[in-house]
């Protein structure tokens, strides 16, 4: 595998450091990455190894490692770019241990929408939702949890009767090949903070860490909600939804950067 | 918003100071409230920031703060108010952490009830009954927590045969819109001591924050195991159910305080 | 309420002490009574207050309070008892907390069987199993974890083929009235080490606290599955059941004392 | 029951001492062996007693013992052997508590694949799935966690779009009686990394205790996901899948030895 710090969307990765912090608690660290590593896991999110995340903190990206127990994994097994330099910080001493392979998928979503976290889950519920809807979005409404999403175009938290719209992908052999279908995913769906892959998970992104983990938990809700749903034939979707806004033609990262979701 | 110090319910909340110490354990603290926050949150409560506490202690108004992880909060996180100065005694160091939109909500419960301790779950059995239950109550007897159930008006818990009467509530955009209709829920059902928003959760009250947080428990109990009847189409009132008292003049803030729930 | 020193069952109870230390551990402790109430909140056994143990040691008797969270009971919350001097050793400083309502249910028991330990859990899988199954037992066999309960008139686990009978009781308002529908049934099905109460929970009872408590997970598996396998309409009893002995004459407490079950 | 080390394949296990270190964290010890069993007891694998572990470590054979909670044991509770020397290291002082009745089957396992480590779990879903697939195999396709799960033959991972085939044995009246059934499945399913038996559990067996670890938690997530996608007449094996292959005339250990899985 090429080295991440040749990653064509990681070499385009700067960060706008006109914004101030947004961050709720304060920058990520090596030490809350790692905690965060276990919670994901007791969520059932990071079972089998499965599983990743990538964060911006400061100058720096730390990406979760391949392969490794997520539960296990300490601080000094985090893979640590920076940004400015475009170097290697740190890396696992055992040189077999590679970079999550969703580490191109992180830069590329990074660079597209501003976002300085990406979580990727392994949720049964993720999985299981896409095996029983066929089609290429999941949508919900007139649902609580539907006000912890964020839509980068207002700046601001959907509406509890708007509908969350989820684009699914179809899964493909490798991380490395989903990254065209999610390139198109933000190119076609820009007010979209998250992406299905059938039989396989979730990616969540948001403009902190903190933002992030809310909005995966919101929708692993949702997901959830939804499965029971449909297997008592309950509509997803509720008359009276969200008329989705033409105006897309804002600068997405701006918006993005603007506000943080909130419940 | 408004700052909560000028909330109507608030200003007229008054501590019954002849009222002898009901707590089990002892009043509520701030690291006791924070430990509940992640208790909350592992029993699937408080997912992505979501869920509320109020909590009256002492002199003091305990109350969870707005769009914060629940399990990640600590002490200095959440606000305090004195009751009789009717002042701010706490509030998180950053600026735009607002107090829970539910504020308003547990300041009318407070007021009009006596109750100490409002707890807002976010369970997803909460969620889901609702959606099952097409009416505006759900019913349920002949189970064993029905037993951890208090009745306001006599003081002592429900018994195993009576039907517990949790009304439902439509949701609304924002948490301040549940004012009017929870205010109709106390007024219509005297001796509730929960209601149901659809789509969305759950409220709970009682004289205590430990009777508050085991009637919660058994609540949610006993959604989850409607949910299943309900599957198995199995009725959820049994015949010889309660036949519900119609004297209900008396003042429903001393009954409320005058005994504590148990199982 | 009578205090439990006064009991009947409690009166007549008289410790075996020609048996030998039968524990793999080591005798009930305070510190690891209480851990334990934490590990049973835990697994959903004893939520809102609900749930109780009594647990013989040396010659003392310890039985949880009532009402109180189960997963916040500290030592000096649980009753111990002298059985020798029939005698109360500790009860909680506040004079409102009462013993377990279960006490006069495990010192029937704990004397008609010679069992050192009953466990009572109000898990849901107990309670929602005695709504699937109209009868007045629950049956399963050719199940690995029926090997890990024991058989008192063989004194050894039961086989994999042997069919598990477990009586089921209705309900009553009150504990207490629990007590003659468990006598029936320790009359009546002398091999039972366990008993469903409808609506409610199980009581699970052993020679040990370790075998008590390992019956009671190897139980609790078995309903949780029992209901899966009920909802795909798969029998629970397979044919080459087990034929029940006739020869019930023996002494039960002296088989029931003769042997650990083991997976 | 003989002593574990005069056990025929234990007594002709040979550690193959010319392979390099292939732990990605290190190799077990006795420490991590019991914070194993308590996370794997969490996990619903190991509740009751039930579950086994077995791993070699150095020139060590650690098993873990029989009947004893799992999540209880310490570390002198673990059995210890000598591969070498061919002799008892450690055992509990308590003469009454024996090794896991597994252990057998955990040097049948080793001495034939050179798996380093053997997990025995009985989950609810390993014991569901095999009550609702009545055939003799277990198989699934077109599933993320499929590339958990290790290829002895290719000493890869397998691909997203194979058929991960889990060989299904009927339960026998006690552990030691499913050594011939699992023998069968070693010779006719050589590509086999686990094994299924009914109503009991699962057996996994891989090169390191990290990547049988890593398997198990894939195949129980496999199984879960499979358990859904049967109620809802899901077809587990899509089109397209994997062309079993036919070239299985290679040293199978030396295969196995030769890589680790990783997600």
């Amino acid at each position: 595998m090429t080295e991440f710090v040749n990653d064509a969307n990681f070499k385009e990765l700067v960060m706008d450091t006109s914004i101030e912090n947004r961050n709720d608690e304060g920058p990520m660290t090596l030490e809350n990455f790692t905690k965060l590593m276990v919670q994901f896991y007791d969520l059932g999110w990071m079972r089998g190894s499965g599983g990743a995340m990538g964060c911006i903190s400061g100058n720096e990206l730390m990406i979760s490692p391949s392969a490794l127990q997520k539960e296990r994994i300490e601080k000094q097994d985090v893979f640590v770019y920076d940004i400015s330099q475009k170097t290697e910080v740190q890396r696992p001493a055992n040189k077999r241990i590679a970079v999550s392979s969703c580490s191109v998928l992180f830069s590329l979503i990074m660079k597209e929408t501003g976002s300085e976290c990406v979580i990727h889950t392994h949720s049964k519920s993720a999985n299981f939702i896409t095996q029983l809807i066929k089609g290429d979005t999941f949508e919900i409404s007139h649902q609580e949890y539907i006000k912890g999403i964020y839509d980068p175009f207002s700046g601001k938290a959907l509406k509890y009767s708007d509908t969350l719209t989820i684009p699914i992908i179809e899964n493909m052999p490798s991380e490395s090949q989903l990254l065209e279908p999610i390139r198109g995913v933000l190119e076609n769906h820009p007010q979209a903070i998250a992406v299905l892959v059938r039989n396989h998970g979730l990616f969540v992104w948001g403009p902190t860490w903190e933002s992030t983990k809310i909005m995966t938990e919101c929708i692993d809700y949702l997901l959830e909600l939804a499965i029971e749903m449909e297997k008592m034939s309950i509509p997803l979707v509720k008359e009276g939804g969200f008329e989705k806004e033409d105006n897309l033609s804002e600068k997405m990262r701006t918006l993005l950067f603007s506000g943080v979701a909130s419940v």
